[in-house]
């Protein structure tokens, strides 16, 4: 097995969001009736549905289940959910198997803080190519639907920190070194200041959370969005040079440590019978950076990731319905064991 | 790999010991007198070395390293070691490699409580043979050396408990079902009543030490040698049997939590960098538990009683002089690691 690069140790996915708003109708969080809300998704749904097969969930009926684990998969948001009346969401449920290994998915929010968040999340450092296939749909959607646009402020959005291009550009890393060598603080700091904002992608980005971290352009107005992508991975490129710095620095610290650490991670994770996420997610991200100093061995660090969205407790529920939480940390082992044991050593 | 016995996987050795005096010196708590003290040494090691090749270990010489490493493998007693002066060992260095497959080691404790202490340590249930290997090298010690015999009373020992026969056969178990059914109290006062002993190995017994037991012969007077080993293996059997049921019941208690720990504790013993006595001793229980139970496939049960006493802290430093406690952590790793890779899966 070939080692992993940084970027590839580094870098779990990127995300290109569009907020898109219709015109002749008010912003979502000013509609106060339904007859509205239901017209502006039947738009929607009807334009979408001309560029790709889109399924329709409208909040208003969608089970729990599959609610949690579109959110868990970063398809819809908790605020979509909460919008319990108005909102819905289009989820291309296109080929799971991308001929080009793109595997990308594009999801419509319909009526969270804007009439329209198009968004699409791939795997890697690939902004470019994420927004070209997002704009690409996104012309064709202007075809159809008539986008409250401003020739001086360029798109309007409901809140002014999305105004003019409406483009947020994500990049989600996997960040343990910064995190153990407390440097997090000072990395944060510094990207803020050049307009970027980094948090934790669920909670604070801690041990217990995967040391998942999330970088996202500020900024919206006044900038194309050519200087926006280009702006992000920038300091996403820096960032990877910051994070390999440090694993080398806890490496040199501790060797036996890490290597410890990760190598029993990988132990307990090839032969649990039982494990709850909580426990999945701190050991997976040992292995995770195991594989990235080369302690453990993987063929491709991006299955682990794979892994980690598979054994989440809303998706492995909307597997097999029904299972208690016992049964789904019996389940999580299982197919922790049939991954690891065939993609890892 | 075929299933292990119940005998296999619950007795781990048997010891037979017999206490001697010689005639015309004092008993060891007796004697004030150093020159009387190496002379006992001297007559028992000349009358030893024309049986076996033993090395002699005078306690006021021996390295602090080596006493502890043979008081691990319970060939010396902390006793003799304390008694610095006067008491001295003879140890087997005989061949490793026991072409009979039998591993006993033979060793003689000098002026420890009694004048002679000889002691015959074997794997499994195996009082019968290893009394008969042990018996007939002390009948060839009588000839040289005269013991302290009476007619009526027969051996004449320091203490009035090993009086008589001066035979103690004890059996090393493994009793991980009966500890945590906690069937462990009514088991011992059960045997107790039966005229035997039962105590933790290494203190308690608890999981903490690798719920290790030794039963005991209480009786040495009145009695003759047959009738000790063949209630001694009457009451070791019973308790076979009945460690057999609580591993049943254990398991149907708990089965996945069972074999959870079973396997994770196997996970860990393959992959970890380093780890401390304590933690192994905890972890290879369980993976002792879990090969008993069918849960782990090994080879050869008795493999992983090797692996315990090679990484003894004592028997460690030993193969590796000047080691610190962390270096030890890693050599023991290794050894787990190269031990379980080969012979558990």
């Amino acid at each position: 097995m070939k080692p992993i690069s940084n970027i590839d140790s580094t870098v779990i996915s990127s995300r290109i969001r569009l907020a898109r708003n219709l015109a002749g109708f008010p912003f979502p969080n000013r509609i106060c009736d339904l007859t509205q809300a239901l017209e502006i998704i039947r738009l929607v749904h009807g334009a979408a549905s001309g560029v790709r097969a889109f399924n329709l969930y409208y909040m208003s009926e969608i089970l729990e289940g599959v609610a949690l684990s579109l959110r868990d998969d970063h398809l819809i948001s908790a605020e979509l959910i909460a919008n319990k009346d108005y909102g819905a969401a289009l989820i291309d449920e296109g080929d799971e198997e991308d001929p080009e290994d793109f595997c990308g998915k594009v999801s419509i929010m319909i009526n969270e803080e804007d009439h329209l968040r198009e968004q699409l999340i791939v795997k890697g450092l690939n902004l470019s190519r994420a927004y070209q296939t997002l704009s690409g749909m996104d012309d064709e959607l202007s075809k159809t639907l008539r986008f409250a646009f401003d020739g001086k402020l360029g798109y309007l959005t409901a809140c002014p920190t999305n105004l003019g291009t409406g483009l947020r550009a994500s990049v989600m890393l996997f960040l343990p070194g910064l995190t153990r060598m407390k440097k997090m603080k000072s990395v944060i700091s510094e990207v803020s200041r050049l307009g970027h904002t980094v948090r934790g992608v669920y909670g604070e980005g801690s041990a217990a959370e995967g040391y998942m971290y999330q970088i996202s352009n500020e900024v919206t107005l006044g900038v194309d969005e050519e200087y926006i992508l280009s702006e992000v991975q920038k300091a996403v490129l820096e960032i990877v040079n910051l994070e390999s710095h440090a694993r080398r620095a806890l490496v040199s610290r501790d060797k036996i440590g890490v290597k410890d650490a990760c190598r029993r991670a990988l132990g307990i994770l090839t032969h649990c019978e039982r494990i709850s996420f909580a426990e999945f997610i701190r050991l997976i991200s040992e292995v995770k950076l195991g594989a990235a100093v080369g302690f453990v061995k993987v063929k491709d660090i991006s299955l682990l990731d794979d892994l980690i969205a598979a054994v989440r407790p809303a998706n492995l529920s909307i597997l097999s319905d029904g299972l208690s939480e016992k049964e789904r940390d019996v389940l999580r082992a299982q197919k922790c064991r049939e991954t690891l044991q065939k993609s890892a050593e």
